[in-house]
């Protein structure tokens, strides 16, 4: 196995061994919720931890964006960040200069300021691995969860879908893409969308707005983050395919390796759930920003995602929805074997 | 190369790259200092993030209390913890449940409650790590540094010299120990050693009664400790070799490994500067809470760590002191090439 710890084992063994309850906790870990919100009086701290282990071009730049970003989605600015480098034991000078510049690079690009962190060499590690603690304050009467949406709410969301994944797939199965006849200027222009990954901009904008609920879909991509938003909002979430954005890198890359690209990890599109009256607006001013953003559902009561496929089928999508990579690297493997 | 990155690295790549400065953040990051300290108004928010990546048995356990003892030191209570667990891929399920059941064990030993977290099976790993971020809050005024020491004041610590050293070298170098004629009961009383590693009890007392600083020193021992103490408060710290109490079982085992029990990393060992007139009460204090602590030097004007060795010799230490394990680590890899 790789990748995320599936539902039942978090169940079972993470989010119920939490040491002493704590009543000042006013989110804790939570299925759906990926920052803890913790009261201290006037205002809540907002605080998320993220490891980033593969994608070693830009891994230190991500992983201040990715942590960030959930820090972004309750509305609190992203200020304050914790860094621990495991690093390949023997690594060279090089490659700490490299994580640290980008750190800094992507620190500057929010705004955030690193307060602190550890390094060290790690017996038996072969590629660097990062965890980035992220944390920022916002006033008590203003966060916002994944939890918030309401039935009758307009779910919208920014960009396109899969732009993480659409970036990895350039990176990490290029000589795959360039045999099925996939050019070599759709697999460069598809690298470059990494470079969307904040949601930061968007989501503070929104929140300003008096946003409902947000959330930054990882693994499982839009329809995974979709199922986090419904079950813990404990709402009906209906979704058109043909309303979903989806760039043209994405679709040919998608379509060349047979991944559905709405199960496809998309850190850089920000999933939000907003009351009728305020959609116009919001949409005017992520524009305004430069951000795309499209209407893509509506949640009404009920629990569960269902998606209305071009096709005319209906799909019920399940809580935890298995992102496409993991399936994809699943698959090369067993060709290799 | 194994274990922290040196100094000269920390302050090239390091302490320079930090994003944007934040006029809020009163400690960020800085040699000496483990933890940030944020301003938050009328509290400060402390926070800090320690990887653990050896010590498989008591790896849940050790990640709280490690991180934890950074939180106490600046007199914040514990309270909030998140998690990272890397596992080895196709770890079994038992591999999760014995680390959360340690890691809830530890949380309720200090009354701290896991906030949130994230798990993943991480491609290539081979053993478990943990990457363990603290927080606490304490009001604006009452903060403790490891920079506090002041000129006259009387350096005291708890416990014996290298607590965490004597466990680790009970457990790691078991067989080498019982070649060298060590008993087995020995072995077994230091492997125990591991139980006293949190310092949150002490630490907590000791701000109450207006601590001028504190420290938690872990690689490079006593004698780190003390010269990041020194180097961060720029004052010189003269301490007596033959007040610093050392355990019949950590004198035995370092004996044999040929190692210098105050180079040898002391997790479970509080260092703190007081003025004169609060050490009795201190000391009187730490004995109620069935905490030995004993005054083992003075601080004066000047810069840096004198340690008057039983010989009579002085020996100057340097302001990086190099764990004695990893020399021994390095010295049995050699033996064994």
């Amino acid at each position: 196995m790789v990748g995320k710890v599936p539902l039942d084992i978090l169940k079972k063994y993470i989010f119920t061994r939490i040491g002493v309850r704590d009543p000042d906790v006013i989110i804790g870990p939570k299925y759906g919720e990926d920052s803890a919100i913790i009261n201290l009086d006037d205002k809540v701290l907002v605080v998320h931890v993220d490891p980033i282990t593969g994608a070693i071009e830009w891994l230190g730049w991500l992983a201040v964006h990715i942590a960030s970003n959930d820090i972004a989605v309750t509305g609190a600015k992203p200020r304050w960040l914790l860094d621990v480098l495991y690093l390949p034991e023997n690594a060279p000078e090089d490659l700490i200069d490299k994580l640290t510049s980008q750190i800094d690079e992507a620190a500057k690009e929010i705004g955030a300021m690193i307060v602190g962190g550890h390094s060290e060499y790690t017996p038996g590690l072969r590629r660097p691995i990062i965890s980035m603690t992220a944390m920022g304050v916002v006033p008590r009467n203003k966060y916002v969860t994944t939890a918030g949406v309401n039935p009758g709410d307009v779910i919208i969301m920014t960009k396109t879908a899969a732009i993480e994944g659409t970036a990895i797939l350039a990176t990490d199965f290029r000589e795959i893409l360039l045999e099925k006849g996939v050019g070599e200027d759709i697999i460069r222009k598809a690298s470059r969308f990494m470079k969307m990954v904040s949601v930061v901009k968007e989501a503070l904008k929104l929140a300003e707005l008096g946003v409902h609920a947000m959330h930054d879909p990882t693994e499982g991509g839009i329809l995974g983050g979709l199922a986090e938003m419904a079950y813990a909002s404990e709402v009906l979430i209906e979704v058109w395919e043909d309303k979903i954005p989806i760039a043209e890198e994405t679709k040919i890359l998608c379509e060349a390796l047979n991944i559905d690209p709405l199960k496809l990890i998309s850190s850089g599109v920000l999933l939000a759930a907003l009351p009728k009256d305020k959609v116009e607006e919001a949409l005017n001013e992520l524009r305004r920003l430069g951000i795309r953003a499209e209407v893509i559902g509506l949640a009404s009561k009920g629990k569960g995602v269902i998606l209305h496929r071009t096709s005319g089928e209906k799909e019920v999508v399940e809580e935890y929805v298995p992102d496409e990579l993991f399936r994809l690297w699943k698959e090369l493997e067993i060709k290799h074997d």
